[in-house]
């Protein structure tokens, strides 16, 4: 899968992922009033408004990006019906050609790690019969239970062909708690960061790992040294534009052959029309927004990826 | 909810909890047989097998246990045909006067977390209208992500009078990779577990706080370190029984008050009737077989505790 997300970085000069993380305020009121008036001012109306939503940002990006990363929080808190809509954005999100990242941050241990592997990754057996539960292609894990934790996700990735995002180092602020602590004089994130690129070797593709890593776009310094301690593994980096990181800081979270990353972006994409610069589209045109933002993105990383 | 689980606790004289973590195949074959009849052999059909056998089990077991953990995870691997399961579940627990302990594992960032607390604690507001989504007593969260991950868990937990359990040490043997790595001659999981303690002081119940930690029954050592770093804090603890903790090494998790401590048995209890001690029971009668399971369970932790 990741040789699949490469080849559609290159072709479309493109090493973005737009967050598909509604929020219920984002929706335009003519989608909100639209879906209440179907489904009722309810669980299953405001589900039905964040897939009208989502549907409209994907049919106006899907030619420009290789994928996209739900994050399954924002569906999971309208219940089932949330995540009835999450499945659907995955699947029709893979419809149109597009690589889906769950951003679900799992992580437990033995079989409970392989049932979540399961039900994003693989297939679970009934009576001699195989079905899906929700099939992304890659998923994002946490690693605090160690190895245990991580081998039955890698195991189902092999299987299935499918990879990880391992969390290093995340964007926030208190993400230095912990992460940052000094082990034997190395700040944890490194310790973790080496633990992923081993992992990474079980399952390689192509010139990279089907096992990434996440890193945050907003601790530039500590990404260049990430970068460096783990050459064949694949950063997702979230972080940029909302959260704060600058195109020209995430130069060093690439390689030489100019890969190596994928930026994520969720508000500043699927909001755009809210925000400064994006006015003039209106809500009604909140999805042409999106794509001028995606479009000013990919230029801004471009650009900046151009001193490399 | 940490008081209510407290005075469960005392008057039914039973600091244990059961965790209805089901694998089909631990399912007997005549409830099988009349789901796949039902519902087909499909996820629909799992599902239902896995709700009626979970059911048998609380129906057996309600009147001695204070709670229950259903681990999302063993729901998640059959899509939403299975979460629609662990709602029920949830529902019927509560409905038979058991607290429900979500094991989850969530963690994320800011809005994110928010997004989770909603989802599994709090409620969501849908055109001035509340709902609830999957509405557990407690769940479990991971602090990789340090405050920015935790806070917004617990403001949910004050507006709902909830609580949590935070990962300190797991009970897995690779949770030394990253948990027990030394910071300034102490390993992380003090740290995280003074953090605990620290944002369980925003949220007390009358004489513990409603923040507690999941230490695991596997190393007894750190968990006699862990209760006199932490003593306010609950600890809920996983590994008894068929991860290789026994109740005599559980002593010094406990407070001088007999309290302080849950101690979760998933497999030991749910799937007694296939196990060595259990056979006269039968498939046909394997909630009888969890029932004993749990007054044996709950004789051997009172044993080990007579010598507080």
């Amino acid at each position: 899968m990741i040789d699949r997300l490469i080849s559609k970085i290159e072709s479309l000069e493109s090493p973005i992922v737009v967050g598909l993380d509604p929020m219920l305020e984002y929706v335009p009121e003519h989608i909100l009033e639209q879906s209440y008036q179907e489904k009722g001012e309810t669980l299953e109306g405001a589900a039905e408004a964040i897939w009208q939503y989502n549907k409209g940002i994907i049919d106006a990006t899907y030619d420009l990006i290789p994928a996209v990363k739900p994050q399954v929080a924002m569906y999971e808190q309208f219940g089932i019906e949330g995540l009835k809509v999450f499945k659907q954005t995955v699947d029709y999100a893979k419809e149109k050609g597009l690589i889906v990242i769950g951003d679900i941050k799992r992580g437990d241990i033995g079989s409970t790690s392989a049932a979540y592997a399961t039900g994003h990754l693989g297939k679970v057996t009934i009576a001699g019969k195989t079905y899906r539960g929700f099939d992304e292609d890659f998923i994002t894990v946490n690693p605090y239970l160690g190895s245990d934790g991580i081998l039955p996700f890698i195991k189902v990735c092999q299987e299935e062909s499918k990879g990880l995002f391992i969390l290093v180092k995340t964007s926030n602020p208190s993400s230095n708690e912990f992460q940052d602590q000094l082990i034997e004089r190395k700040p944890l994130y490194e310790l973790v960061g080496k633990k992923v690129a081993e992992w990474g070797e079980r399952h390689m593709g192509a010139s990279y790992s089907q096992i990434g890593a996440v890193v945050g776009a907003t601790y530039p310094e500590i990404g260049k040294t990430l970068r460096s301690l783990m050459p064949k593994t694949y950063f997702l980096v979230p972080g940029y534009g909302a959260q704060g990181g600058k195109a020209e800081d995430l130069v060093h979270y690439f390689n030489k052959d100019g890969l190596g990353a994928i930026v994520n972006s969720s508000r500043g994409i699927i909001a755009a029309y809210k925000q400064k610069g994006y006015e003039t589209f209106g809500s009604k045109n909140y999805a042409d927004a999106s794509r001028q933002a995606v479009i000013n993105m990919k230029e801004d990383i471009k650009n900046a990826l151009g001193s490399l």
